[in-house]
């Protein structure tokens, strides 16, 4: 083996979502394995189990042979982050034993393409804000009153309900066209079928990385203490059985049918070189809402629609950069009752809409109500999602020379069953 | 010891809700008992690992020396329902070693008032239901328009909606009232502070007992075969943060600081005698809502209310025959465009109301929004909850000498911190 480290061996591609300067963490499964957590460089996964072995952690590495993070997450950010540091001190050690035993080597990393992401984390409970203002201004103005686009709490507050957990799969998996109740325009009475107004949500997500009791409560400035990390996140919407069903009480069968994860959290001391401004918050807000700093962050998402046997489609560049409200205030809303968190709970952002067209995050608004099709290159055209069309998400940061990314966050429609 | 069986022996009060025709199970701890399975009798708990440690009920007992009953209930209804049928044949044998041994029975059998009892599942995703019709009528009748007081997907599908798991806590729990934003009618502004109108639901829960995979759908002629039993549930609702939050996406913080539950799930298969017709169902439903036979059931349930140092006031009598909406039509509902369910799971009625005033499930209703102060024994009156406050569920079913209960529901508002 050549006399370098291990950086240099691998080989990372600078497009690669994998860079030294990210060092996420997964669960993935193989032939040999059946859970080990991993992080990931370049074209490879590391498995930390395997890696620990050698006592090159100094960790209990029972942690890592669980079927998810919440274990090792539930040891603290100290921990973790030691973890995270002291790996990519390994893979730029040049007298490191990876670098002159092959069959140490070769249980270690394991090419990505060879191996299966799980699901990360245990899920508890799963939040979905409503926080991009441009989202929220697209579908007030679609479905309301472009003059009063934006209810009277929205700039009060991060608007913000509770999903279904148990639906939330990893990247990879397909799933259905749900069917139920609808009730068109047109009819007197609900009919029974297939969503035909199948919609995609560009989203993010973070982790919840340290759990509160009940009636305590996460202040804007100690919320990063809380989130691990994040992931991108779809969160599929049937349209026509929303309409009907979310009066009163919100979104509940047009949503729990499915929702896809990406299976690498990013941590967020990865994402911290890529903080940004967001929004001006104007009016301003109740005291326990405000925050300082850049507590946005830069990070590029693009949307991909692939019909079966055919090419991927970009079909939308949004960027986390435009949320109005930022993850720090979403979880100190959350809190602000006493409401209790756990480490495994999982927040995702709400459709990410951009100020342009093109940066709208569902097909609702990319195709304005379907009154505007998506051209794909095959000639066809999409007003909705159609049986057996693949949606990829992919997102990275980039400044400066250093790119870090999280992977995909694919799912296929499968037709109605 | 007397020549006669156990229940003899024990001598079960004709109004305790631990009859021989209940046998509900749950989890308790105390000093020698970390968490064991167990069920009750009269005034007494059935620790059920001790009895397994003789071999009675032909199990592998650590399933009941878990945390939460999960495994337990996995095992499915034809083992469970063996377990139940089993102790009952325990309890009536004249020639147990029960009987004979003193020692034996004291491991058993724990006095209730000796023991405290634990959540007894742990609770994957929470839905809440909003199935009683008095209650939707109520409240619209109050919010919105008495003339149109359902709205127009009321009558064709049981609207629900995803909750807050982590703060379910089992009954006799106390909880800071919360905080939170709130937009009095004459305000410009919103304004932060403690909840002025902390409410209670009345409301029972049924526990998952086999689950599903996503793409499933479980029918109503199916859906008790999922169903493990019930519990009593206090859905408590702040109405003045939830006035300002929750358009468009539902309750949120509103209800998400505290939920109450009653420690022992009484099994549907106890409940079965007491099943009765419910409310004519018109306009006729969709197919995959239609069912047949007595599918409610009568459940007759009290609250009280019981002041810092005071005596217990009974403000509701309301009974789950008045619902809507039948526990295997939510079911059917939940699950019909492919939604995954859980042993665990937890799905509450919502707010049951019924059609006399003194039957009205929450404060909002029995107060008519404060206008109708209750008087209460001591003098004092509530328009809402105030500080110090205990609730107090209780239920029971009562038929031909049979009584089954659910024993009590309790939690205490402290004041904001």
């Amino acid at each position: 083996m050549a006399n370098n480290n291990l950086l240099t061996r691998i080989n990372v591609s600078p497009d690669s979502d994998f860079s030294i300067h990210n060092i996420p963490f997964g669960v993935y499964t193989d032939n040999e394995v059946d859970h080990h957590a991993c992080s990931a460089i370049g074209e490879y996964i590391i498995d930390l189990f395997e890696l620990e072995s050698a006592d090159m952690l100094n960790m209990n590495r029972s942690v890592f042979q669980e079927q998810y993070l919440n274990s090792f997450i539930e040891l603290g950010k100290p921990e973790t982050n030691r973890v995270r540091m002291k790996l990519i001190e390994i893979l730029t050690d040049e007298n490191s034993e990876l670098n002159t035993n092959k069959d140490f080597f070769n249980k270690v990393f394991k090419k990505q393409s060879d191996v299966k992401m799980l699901m990360p984390v245990r899920i508890g409970d799963y939040t979905d804000f409503y926080s991009s203002i441009d989202h929220a201004t697209n579908v007030g103005t679609m479905f309301r009153d472009p003059a009063n686009a934006l209810l009277p709490n929205w700039k009060h507050l991060p608007v913000g309900y509770h999903g279904r957990s148990s639906s939330i799969c990893v990247s990879g998996h397909s799933f259905h066209r749900p069917k139920g109740q609808q009730k068109p325009a047109d009819a007197e009475m609900p009919v029974f079928g297939a969503s035909k107004l199948l919609d995609i949500e560009l989203e993010t997500a973070f982790i919840i990385g340290k759990k509160t009791e009940m009636g305590d409560h996460v202040t804007t400035e100690h919320a990063q203490d809380h989130i691990f990390g994040m992931v991108l996140f779809n969160d599929w919407s049937a349209r026509d059985i929303q309409t009907w069903e979310y009066v009163p009480l919100g979104p509940f069968l047009a949503k729990n049918f499915a929702s896809t994860m990406s299976p690498w959290i990013v941590t967020l001391e990865a994402l911290a070189p890529f903080r940004v401004k967001g929004y001006d918050q104007i009016p301003k807000l109740l005291p326990y809402l405000e925050y300082t700093g850049e507590k946005n962050i830069d990070i590029n998402l693009n949307v991909f629609l692939k019909p079966q046997n055919g090419k991927e489609n970009l079909i939308c560049s949004s960027n986390y950069k435009y949320m109005y409200y930022t993850m720090e205030q979403q979880l100190a809303h959350h809190t602000v009752n006493g409401c209790n968190i756990n480490v495994g709970d999982l927040m995702a952002s709400g459709t990410i809409s951009g100020p342009e067209p093109h940066q709208f995050g569902s097909m609702l608004e990319l195709t304005w109500k379907g009154t505007k099709p998506l051209k794909l290159s095959d000639g066809t055209e999409r007003k909705f999602v159609n049986d057996n069309d693949t949606i990829i998400i992919k997102g990275f940061c980039e400044k400066e020379g250093k790119r870090i990314g999280f992977g995909e966050c694919t799912a296929t429609l499968l037709p109605a069953k």
